[in-house]
């Protein structure tokens, strides 16, 4: 995978929330082989290490010609953007165009005490 | 009735939310033999097993030619779909389409600790 | 007045929310004898039985040339629906359109503990 | 003044919202003499009698011509109408149009134990 | 400065709400000389007294060729009505034409009890 | 750097919150060289000093050429800020222009006690 | 077919527009099998014959599983409804939902002397 | 190139108008190897043919990884969708999303006695 | 001034509209130093040359810091992009944003016959 | 009266439209004292000259404590701007807030060949 590159965060000495929308995502679905397009929502609480956006953007295009279901990409997006910039809290939200009628959002949360969502 | 399939659960130590909204159900007025249309969202934080979404189409197609009301077809969703992937939570609305100036909506839900819904 | 048709729960052991809303009530002022649109909304959950639509359509027309006030036309939903299917919960909204400038909106609800309203 | 009717509360077994709107409320400015244009919102709980809403209209026609400011009128509707009905409890709102491109609202409250409104 | 008149509060048994809103303030700015535009809103609870509109229209005039700062003239203005009709609690709004890309808001509250403002 | 200027607090005796909002904000990206447009929104409330807006505007047209991340220069706003005018509280939130399809949101935040924001 | 009831037009000395949309069409789709949704407008100048309404409806009924094309069932309405009741003039327009991100709109036209549509 | 199925014109004899909108048509920016996205309707009146939809969907598909100017693909759907179906007239509307604060969007049009556009 | 690549239009044949919208240009005011913020539209109908994307977007960068009035800055876009590709029409529009309460929008236009623009 | 500027136009060999919007003007009207607030636009092709933004808006500022008619204020603009500048053509527009619930808008010409102005 292409590396997201990271900067020391300017302000480690206070907490404060850093939100990266990116709305041109596009995968292909694991069973059919279209495309699928969708809109990401990185939002976080940085401790030592920011994102570098450019790099980000790199990250996202390398699914451009991968298969991989909803639930599993939202979820490696937490894992990655967490082992790479270890943030104090990070939520991640996918939104996925309409299919057949059918349209989904899958919603992950990473907290260091692992608060318990609800629905 | 389609089977709908499942597949592991690319987190299952992680508490996350999946929504799937279908705005195209369509299934049978068992009194007047009308059609009747509707919008179904499922929503549900999954714990070992994720509900395929083209299969889950499948499923809903089944239910174009079918008599059914609005309440039992509600419930059912929420049985089968508990059923077929034993969800943590799990939460089924459906609106219905105006008919003859009426229109509805049914709201169920399933935790596995039986929480009490009110008005 | 016609009779309401009820069918057995199709989902007795779980609490959920049925909502049926009237678009186009109408019912005939008992002063000035001119006719009353309003929009009723019935919303509740149901424990044995549950109310079938399209008799409950009927049970909305014998009102049409009725004279009735709003506040006695709102609590004999109430009180008509709570005896015919004996809800766990019920709540009924009436909104009337303007008449002279004037709208009006009335609210009454049911449950078994008797909660009290506020403004 | 014209007497508001008022009619037996057809529930008053039951705590429920009676909500009331005059969207062409027109009194004079005591000062300029000229017209003034409102919105004015009753809601309350009634408790042995309902307001009867033909005869609301024309007390508040009775105003066309009378001199008199909004915090006067406002605290009077509230003031008459729980006189009228003894309400359980009771809120009058009125909205005035752009004067001179200054607007205003005043909003009053009447309930049995006196509860207190703050900003 | 003109004389802003005062009227007794015609329910001053009762808490209740009194909102003005002026469109279309116009003072100086102090620095430049240039006009600044903006909406100042007066939100209060009376106590024995009530604020005239008209003769606060002629209090408002007054700033329009006057040098002075947002948040001056906003704390001059609940200052001065403060001053002149005593309230139980009082708001001012004032919100800022943009100028050279930026543009302005300024809260200010009085309390008797001094309640403490937070962002 | 452009100096901001401070004046007295015209009101020190009383917390009330002063926003600006600069909807025409822009600086350089540091890694592409290319132009970056963001609305900056700073919220506070002053303890003995008010920031001047015209030097704020000149303070913030010396970013025009200056490279810096949007993490960076939403701090800097923070800290420059803070030591300026030495307010209550403070809050500072900078939204960015779409850039290859992603847009981005910084929000800091200063309290005399440090609270703790989460996501 | 089902047959589409007629009645004689009640103004036929005058040129007025007739427009019946339905909301809820569906067929199926000729080469997938899945299903399809549109919106279908018919909109027309009668001449000495006016469709009935709920004939009109059940002869939508009859589509619900058939499988055809978007432009074939759009001009199979223009040349049906054009058979039935004569018209002076008569348009077709069917929208039909998005299916793998594209969706279609068809557009057809009757006149007696046959006018030509361009783009 | 994916080959686009046609299929002979439900109705030759009347001219009408097909509309096709992709909402997710992306292809690469030839000089940055950036993918861009693009909006493309294609609007005609057919003649002896008509193009069938899901191979069209596929045909788009091709261009997800190929480097081409807005303009030439804009052109190139025109010629390739002419030669495929001979339609009468023929417009192709491509809208592309912002990119560094620009966005562009190209209209070409087909005309058997090729009509002249001007601004 | 930076080159504005031209790169041969691929459908020299044929007349179509090319436009393209800088949402963030910004130059500097001559009298005032302070910069300035618009919108500039171009639209063109291409000759033989079609102007490239990101060679533009250089093109629109070298104004950041120069100082030039609305007038001269869009006769000057009209001027550079006609001797650049030399098409058969093209239109500038630009709007500016609002300074001191005003805003102002120029527009130019250039056709091979000079065609006259009337208000 | 301040003397508006002016500068050489830029282009004079081409007709080009020059609008200036003023959204914050203000007058006082002559019969009440009381100020009046307005939307002025100035739209002109212009011959020699331009007319310089700043010193318009001085010019504009000078009208704040002037009373005057809204009809001659309008006509005022037209001689002064067109003696200043000797355009080709210019339009004034001037709409001016509510006043007891009435708006005014008046539109003042000049051409070279004085065209007549038609409802």
């Amino acid at each position: 995978m292409a590396k997201i590159e990271v900067f020391p965060n300017p302000a480690p000495q206070r907490r404060y929330i850093i939100e990266h929308v990116n709305n041109e995502f596009t995968s292909v679905c694991p069973i059919t082989g279209l495309p699928d397009f969708g809109i990401v929502t990185v939002r976080y609480i940085p401790d030592k290490m920011c994102m570098e956006l450019k790099s980000m953007k790199y990250y996202f295009f390398e699914f451009r010609n991968k298969g991989i279901f909803y639930e599993a990409v939202t979820n490696k997006f937490l894992d990655d953007f967490v082992e790479i910039c270890q943030p104090i809290e990070m939520e991640i939200v996918t939104e996925w165009k309409t299919r057949g009628g059918m349209n989904s959002t899958i919603t992950a949360k990473y907290t260091k005490n692992n608060d318990v969502i609800t629905l």
